[in-house]
């Protein structure tokens, strides 16, 4: 690969998927400056969480053996993303902004980075899952865009490492007629349904799995965030937003919410739980229609392009559907196109989880270092 | 996507994938042609077949919508693989060539291409799973490997336009450990036993799936060319090298034939068909042993990495295993990773056809013509 010999590496975000992406990168760049042909030299000169930043003077490497204990002992206090901006707009050589973080105001600014020639890769869906003009705002200035600026990409927003987002661009780029696409996105959801109905029949009731994916670490602090169903919507909105459809926002179309009307405003997750099995017997109902009619129940999302059709909840699957057969907490991609006719194309894994997360996030740096050459 | 202005293509094959291929290029010129922002101009300057060539004076485009006529036209004879790559190299743009065609002679050419600057796309599974030597030498000239030339994709020689080699490559790269890829790799044999032994129970006699698969256009003229396995021991070869195995050819690991030896040497496929149901009474029993066991009977291909076997034949599965409830023509592939864990990572849909194979090919252009701005 005749590549650049020096590129700068930015990471916002050192929680779970952080934490694995930075372990990835020190065995990547260690690989990548050994390369006896091109070898390329992948820096960090800026690592930051909300409430510090470590980087040092003249843009020198921050070691990645020891940017845990270096950044604790770091007392630099936060930076806006604006500042972040312009430090690294001045860097000597081309920049890589890794955004691990879920926060607004940091996806808010990627407009800004991309202008300034930083490229963005990024598990965090708020900027692509938002306002429709933050999504083209981003696009508008992205080089594999429209604009002149940085390379943009967040395969890792959708079913984490899972090749989704490269694989539907890849369906409309080369001029296939995308017309549906539905599916499991949601681990969290995957495994609750996959528990309270299997296709072999039995299974717990609700409140109960619920509990049960929690203490797994399998739902959100608050399960309710899984279960209102807005982290599916986002991820929807993202797909529909690529197959072409000018999504509004991840609330301008049906989201059914699993959380009982009158445990909206409880107040914590605990209270939440604690009153769930009052509600078993609707879900219950739910379940009894579903194998009346030979069916299991699961939380998907769709989109049919030709009626620009979106929703997320709860659908019914014959016991032979790929939706119907999915095990544990695994995704399913389902793309129905014009080219592949009846029988879709399918993509189905781990959709969640820090290493298969950091790993859409490293490969999407790949894709940038091959652009950046 | 800043990129340039004129980039050349030259297309080998007309066949059935070569058609495909060339009316996507047609829209997908158009489309690029218009892009107010960054418009390409994608110029067909040589399209050649095995008896004959059409090229213009001065590298002037061909017409992409009477490419047909215009070539049947042409009284120009046939130009050997290095007569093009010395007419491609004096081109005043960058060129990408199309390989479409099955033939070993062209895939020998693709170092010479390569390091003549010419990016290489294509579906012939010729040139990765011939020779070791051969693969070195491609992947040594090229611009994606350690070369300084052109690039090289072949995502369409395993699993036409399904992602993957793509996917893949991208657990490799991204330091994934592989330790296991396993699957259906041939829409003829995945035809042939989802009817031979459907989950559901039934199906018919062995000789008659064959003849069944026959009319319907799945399988090769003479169907011993997908009943040797050689064409899934093709793929397995490419996968494994991929996964960093130095496979020397693609014999060099066992290969199930489902030829009986006594029809090895007969003189056509219309009199290997007409005797094959002399050997119905062995596949039946092949059959029976797996009904035995709950299980059923498919033609599959694995790698199991860290023992560095590779092989091809006729395996059982349980009845609620991916393999097993595949329905049609379909392929499955599933790569088992450390990062994956139990579960792999999957890939599903049609594996064969003119049209999702040329998607391959046209999607792998892409990757050149962003590579190459």
């Amino acid at each position: 690969m005749p590549a650049p010999r020096q590129i700068f590496l930015a990471v916002i975000g050192t929680g779970g998927v952080g934490k694995c992406f930075l372990n990835q990168v020190q065995e990547i760049a260690g690989r990548l400056s050994q390369n006896a042909q091109a070898p390329i030299y992948l820096s960090l000169i800026l690592l930051a969480r909300s409430s510090k930043v470590l980087r040092h003077a003249n843009y020198a490497p921050i070691k990645l053996s020891s940017w845990e204990s270096d950044l604790s002992a770091s007392s630099a206090g936060p930076l806006s993303p604006s500042e972040i901006a312009d430090y690294l707009a001045a860097a000597p050589s081309k920049v890589v902004l890794v955004d691990n973080t879920s926060n607004q105001d940091v996806a808010d600014a990627y407009p800004l980075f991309l202008k300034k020639g930083i490229s963005v890769v990024t598990p965090n869906k708020k900027g692509f899952s938002g306002s429709y003009s933050l999504w083209q705002a981003i696009y508008g200035a992205a080089a594999n865009g429209y604009g002149a600026g940085g390379y943009v990409f967040h395969e890792s927003s959708v079913g984490a490492g899972l090749p989704v987002i490269s694989t539907l661009k890849e369906l409309v780029e080369t001029g296939d007629e995308v017309r549906r696409v539905e599916g499991v996105f949601s681990g969290t959801m995957s495994f609750l349904f996959n528990s309270f109905q299997p296709v072999a029949g039995g299974g717990g009731k609700f409140s109960a799995e619920v509990k049960k994916a929690k203490d797994l670490g399998f739902t959100e602090p608050d399960p309710r965030d899984d279960l209102n169903g807005l982290d599916v919507a986002r991820k929807l909105t993202i797909l529909a937003r690529l197959s072409g459809l000018p999504i509004e926002n991840p609330t301008s179309f049906p989201v059914q919410s699993l959380i009982p009307k009158e445990l909206e405003s409880v107040a914590t997750g605990d209270e939440f739980l604690a009153r769930l099995p009052e509600f078993d017997a609707d879900m219950d109902k739910i379940k009894a229609e579903a194998e009346k009619e030979g069916k299991v129940v699961r939380f998907v999302g769709s989109i049919d392009v030709p009626s620009k059709q979106v929703k997320v909840g709860l659908e019914k699957f014959d016991h032979s559907h790929p939706i119907a057969a999915l095990k544990g907490s695994d995704n399913i991609i389902n793309f129905y196109t014009k080219r592949y006719g009846d029988k879709p194309l399918i993509i189905q894994g781990a959709g969640a989880g820090g290493d298969v997360t950091a790993m859409g996030v490293s490969g999407d740096l790949f894709k940038v270092l091959r652009l950046l050459h």
